[in-house]
């Protein structure tokens, strides 16, 4: 019997999405929003003829859309994409969440909402909608101009900074407010977790997803994708982050994968049936007649979104560099919010900080924004011109000056080299270090749920801690070696820079060499305390961390060399991985 | 909690479902078996540590995985391939499906085993497996092969004769026992359920399914053709037929569309998925321990499986004029059960009438004979030699006999132009009677689920029915004038035919014009008994007959010509949709 009421709920949902999807399309509006209509006519609220009976299986299915829509959207992204776009990207999207979060805040707040309730909707006015501009500059056929290649930048940064934002509420709604140190810790934890499953995702993923192509079968592969997905998905939500974080970094570690395209094209029906789901789902929370009575809410959002999108984001494009007409037009793209605002507002439901209404007026705004979007791009052209035409000759001078300026910034000639140089010290340091640190969280974390609790060690908490620090102290020593090695370099380049020749006459030497060393000590010293701080559950006995360090010494004096091997053999086939699609 | 579990379940499913596949693929043997291992080994029997926590979401998820194994199936089978293939597909299979069935049956007994367990092992082995045979061909690089065409045509055949088996095992278990007259009345329902909806389906659903491909989006058409396919399987098992029959007409009726390829492509990845979840479900079921205690009963059924299909398939493909090594490489194909048995042994179980074993049975006996399929393709020429070296001489005559005979009974000339000419007419007259059989069946549905029950209508039963009666008899009066017309031109064909002029003198036209006029009477008269049967719960009070009768003698007379060309417009487009792969 549960099984003919699931068949008539899929088969109701899907025929009334279908008959809404195909006339949304007709009408040359988001599919989208054909769906979230669908929601609502199957909704508990709307025609009683077509009920859903077990609303929980859809929404079960509903996550699962919503892993796969953000598995896509990791597909789509890359690390070598965003190395390109680079820093006007992160200006921007920076500028655009900041701002919107602290609009959304002040609007939630004349209207007299909860604290909670105004954070939330400051969280879900921050972050665009990639499905619906993606969709928008297709149709507009703009999607191989400049401005649009920006406004994608925007979007990956945007993507990544919306999943620190879902840790970031969740912490917040746990602990009731944002202490600075918590956060910074859950932060800190957090960009450790994600540094280091992205390592060794990539030394792992892009390998097995190839392996699994090479047999040829679409099926086998589909089949193994998906078990690393939820697999992923279900390790990150048992580590207390949300799933959708989990199935975006799987997506972009399945993007450095050989069989990219082929893994795209079996993955692509089952996102669009389930983001289906999903969207559906998002209908079904609407109670038009609840919207009715929140329309002038509903109204000033919408407003505050469009004008305030525009402004933050031009203005962000225009502090990085670009000219006017295009950040006017990189504004107007990202006027809308979308799927990401809806997973911020189940958040809050699920976790019981925000009302209901909230949920509902999300989604209208999202439907109003969706419909101006295509507008809002073809006029962005006028608008910047006459924005141009409204200025005072002052600050358009100003501008102009400024748009000079950053022009000139960029360093040339040697400094520029030494500078890459630093740049790409400091990077190798801080990569090893989080590495180093998410090897001791990870170890922590298996320590607590019982991974070290075998039979022959759980006489004595203390032996068990021991082993547990001591294997990810060895699984580290590579890593540590690495950062030794870099921060001498690092410390030496920096003396040579510091004490020019003329400095100190025959001490000049002796001033270098004490500086040289300093660095990689205060590195190491920092690396310590950090792990320390991180693996305080598996921190043996004192006695016995000396006697561990002892012997983690003499252990990496004698296989200096095999564990600098293993480094530079580890670092070769992660650029190895990133690089491939360069050549 | 719910949404965790779920995932959970999922993860651990797609992950020792992706390693079972990846490492059976390594093997080279087919991938369902590492599917149908992953269930046994996540299943409640196998290993503790794995266990799914919520079985019936995991079943759930296999029922749509049984829907689009079928549908796609469906894809795959076309009208046309079906009359190439013709007579010879149906020879074997019927040979193939009444001999399995019997020897199953025997085989049962033998063991002791109740009569409803020895009936759904015979169905069960009377069934090969499309799956299977498809990739080994494929696999043996034989496709292309003329045999292998002929064991396409064959399984298409047994995927219908399957359907009806369903139809049929679900009747017998309900009622208890096979009475022939109920088991007719069974049959004759779903024939004109299935040439019903057949042509209504065709009609429309190709349109459908090409106007919706014309959008573009592959989104938008994936969702239309899941709305079509759940909501006729809804139907079809609200009608109290399985659902695996709605999904294959389904898929044979979407088959016909323009865009098929485009709708395989994105149905194929969501089959792949779920029907891995269909075939881990199988192995769920599964009990090791259980399987060791029947190892006896299934190594002789998979003797019998395997013996028996070789040669009753071989024995059908000989009759049906095939010369002997080809029948013998046809048999050799065909000589393994998989998914539709699956079906059945979970048929057995939904209706509580065959045993728990039964099912791990049917499972162990396809893992046997799908391992043996490629072995028995590659020795069936070193097979078919020994076979006709050990045949005794008088034999073999026999056997070259009657090849030559069946080689010369097709008609040739002016005879063969006039059966062809009778078979189209009989043709039209039973399928037109069939549709207008199918209109009062439908009507009477509908009837009985209230859909005449409106408020204007409601006081009077006698006046509902009335209502009824009449728009069903409206809507059948193009189908029923082709009737007439059909049977006027068969009389007068056989009139001619079977009174030559020479006969009867000047009352030769006499007796050609009464025979001529017997025809057409005798075919309406067997359809109002048929009407009157099949519709008997909307049979108006027998007055109001008479009066509705004279109406529609009256409305008949009025509109004939516009009948006529009704249903030759009706007629034009059904031609059209089934010719257009052939232009």
């Amino acid at each position: 019997m549960h099984e003919m009421h699931f068949l008539q709920d899929l088969a109701t949902v899907m025929l009334v999405a279908g008959v809404t999807s195909v006339l949304f399309q007709r009408l040359g509006q988001p599919v989208v929003l054909g769906y979230i209509i669908a929601g609502v006519l199957v909704g508990p609220h709307a025609l009683p003829a077509l009920l859903i009976h077990d609303e929980s299986t859809i929404k079960t299915l509903s996550t699962l859309g919503m892993i796969l829509l953000l598995f896509a959207l990791g597909l789509e992204f890359s690390l070598r994409k965003l190395r390109k776009v680079g820093m006007v990207a992160l200006v921007v999207a920076s500028c655009e969440i900041i701002l919107m979060l602290w609009i959304g805040y002040e609007v939630g707040r004349r209207f007299q909402w909860t604290t909670m309730d105004s954070l939330f909707l400051g969280a879900m006015m921050s972050i665009s909608s990639t499905a619906i501009i993606t969709s928008a500059l297709d149709e507009l056929g703009l999607k191989r101009e400049r401005f649009a290649q920006l406004v994608f930048g925007v979007l990956i940064v945007e993507d990544i900074l919306a999943v620190v934002l879902l840790a970031l509420l969740t912490g917040i709604a746990k602990t009731g407010g944002l202490q600075p140190l918590p956060a910074l810790a859950v932060l800190g934890k957090l960009g450790l977790f994600i540094a280091g499953s992205l390592i060794g995702g990539l030394l792992l993923v892009p390998k097995v997803v190839d392996y699994v192509a090479q047999g040829g079968r679409d099926e086998v592969l589909l089949v193994a994708v998906l078990g690393l997905l939820f697999g992923f998905c279900l390790l990150v939500s048992r580590m207390g982050y949300s799933v959708a974080l989990g199935a975006f970094m799987m997506g972009a570690l399945v993007a450095e994968a050989r069989s990219l395209p082929r893994v795209e094209r079996v993955i692509m029906p089952l996102r669009d049936m389930f983001s289906a789901m999903f969207f559906v789902a998002i209908g079904m929370l609407i109670n038009p007649r609840q919207l009715w009575h929140y329309a002038v809410p509903v109204l000033v959002i919408t407003l505050a979104v469009v004008v305030g999108k525009v402004v933050t984001c031009a203005l962000g494009s225009y502090l990085a560099g670009t000219d006017g007409r295009t950040s006017v037009r990189i504004g107007a793209g990202l006027a809308q919010i979308g799927e990401f605002s809806f997973i911020i507002a189940s958040l809050g439901l699920s976790l019981h900080v925000t009302s209901d209404f909230l949920y509902p007026v999300a989604v209208a705004v999202s439907a109003l924004t969706t419909l101006l979007t295509p507008y809002l791009i073809r006029a962005s052209d006028p608008v910047a011109t006459a924005m141009t035409r409204c200025l005072p000759d002052w600050l358009r001078g100003v501008l102009v000056a400024y748009t000079r300026w950053i022009g000139n910034l960029s360093l040339r000639g040697q400094s520029a080299l030494v500078m890459a140089m630093i740049r790409r010290l400091v990077w190798h340091i801080v990569i090893n270090t989080a590495l180093v640190a998410a090897l001791f969280l990870v170890t922590a974390f298996a320590y607590r749920h019982g991974f070290f609790h075998v039979a022959m060690l759980s006489q004595h908490p203390g032996a068990r801690r021991s082993v547990a620090w001591s294997v990810a102290a060895v699984l580290s020593l590579p890593m540590l070696v690495a950062v030794y090695r870099k921060a001498m370099a690092l410390g030496m380049l920096l003396a040579e820079l510091a004490v020019p020749v003329a400095v100190g006459g025959e001490y000049n030497l002796h001033i270098r060499n004490a500086l040289a060393r300093l660095i990689p000590l205060g590195v190491m010293c920092v690396l310590a305390l950090l792990v320390t701080a991180l693996a305080s559950t598996i921190l043996p006995p004192r006695q016995v961390v000396w006697v561990l360090l002892l012997a983690g010494g003499v252990l990496t004096w004698l296989l200096w060399h095999v564990l600098v091997k293993v480094h530079a053999r580890f670092q070769a086939a992660l650029l190895d991985v990133l690089s491939r699609g360069d050549s």
